[in-house]
């Protein structure tokens, strides 16, 4: 018999990710979001919701364009002050000793110190509620040498991306490969057949 | 120097749930996916991304609702397998002895297998390209009371939800605790003041 909690946005497993913009003056701004997910697979794209009150959604609607920047672990306090502070008080990039560079072909910044970063223009603005979400077409995916694996594609544990826990409000990091995907599921396959 | 990979929906981490739906003729219908995520925070909302040619987006499409049931790694190929095979041709539920309880709020059937489910209205659907995003209002969680901790919440260590890793197709676990949300950040906070 399961137990009711009520309604609450309570998902997991919830990513942690940068989201580099311009603002209308060009200062380059930094945000962290745990509220998005990849929402297409052709075009590739990603979707991202932010408050209206934050400066990267002024960013974001005036330039059409944003980057999600994947931090290591390592970057875990750095992540979580991008979630707390506001670009329009603190140059985060400044205060984090991050690097922002120009993405080339989309009008933001990205961070270089992340080992992998999408480069994407806005398709699609939703309004739900306290949040809009922004869905971006991914242009390209930049990444440091070091994190590639198997097929030249991203490891991810060489990424080690953080993950964020919504219930109780922690970081966690990836833990062990379990099993592979297309695969895993065959015994049942023949199950069903 | 980063090196350019080209446009292609890698994002990490990525969840993998369970969606659970009825046909238009009532039959419970049962399908993984990875793409998706928190869009909003009030009215607490998911988004999930779904191909046309699956019956579940049939059936989402015809009773506007769904369930999102976070199996624990232990189901691992009953997760697996529900995102090979078809409900038009087999009953996923049967297959994985898995048993669909009629949502309480939604016409939608859960997993009681699962630790945590999530019933779900949809408010918005997005034509993106290869996949459609249902944007679902997140009516009620429901959970086993094995998995709740401190604050009568979640506990993500309890619940040990999978990871999908979209690079090489794997599955993986949540790893250790780095640390608190809010709190990390509070060392750069004081270098911003």
């Amino acid at each position: 018999m399961k137990k009711s909690i009520g309604a609450k946005p309570m998902l997991f497993c919830a990513p942690v990710w940068l989201i580099g913009s311009y603002s209308p003056d060009g200062k380059p701004g930094l945000m962290t979001v745990s509220w998005g997910g990849t929402c297409c697979s052709k075009p590739p794209c990603v979707g991202i919701s932010l408050r209206k009150a934050t400066q990267s959604f002024e960013n974001i609607t005036t330039r059409r364009a944003f980057t999600v920047n994947i931090p290591s672990t390592k970057y875990m306090t750095e992540a979580d002050y991008c979630g707390m502070a506001t670009s329009r008080d603190v140059n985060k990039f400044e205060i984090c000793s991050l690097t922002p560079q120009k993405g080339t072909l989309v009008d933001a910044p990205y961070v270089d110190e992340c080992p992998l970063v999408l480069e994407c223009k806005v398709i699609h603005t939703l309004e739900i509620g306290l949040h809009t979400q922004f869905v971006g077409e991914i242009l390209d995916i930049k990444v440091d040498a070091e994190i590639l694996g198997r097929e030249d594609l991203p490891d991810i544990e060489k990424i080690r991306p953080l993950i964020y826990d919504p219930a109780h409000c922690r970081y966690f990091g990836v833990g062990s490969p379990l099993g592979t995907a297309f695969q895993a599921g065959n015994a049942l396959t023949r199950k069903g057949a």
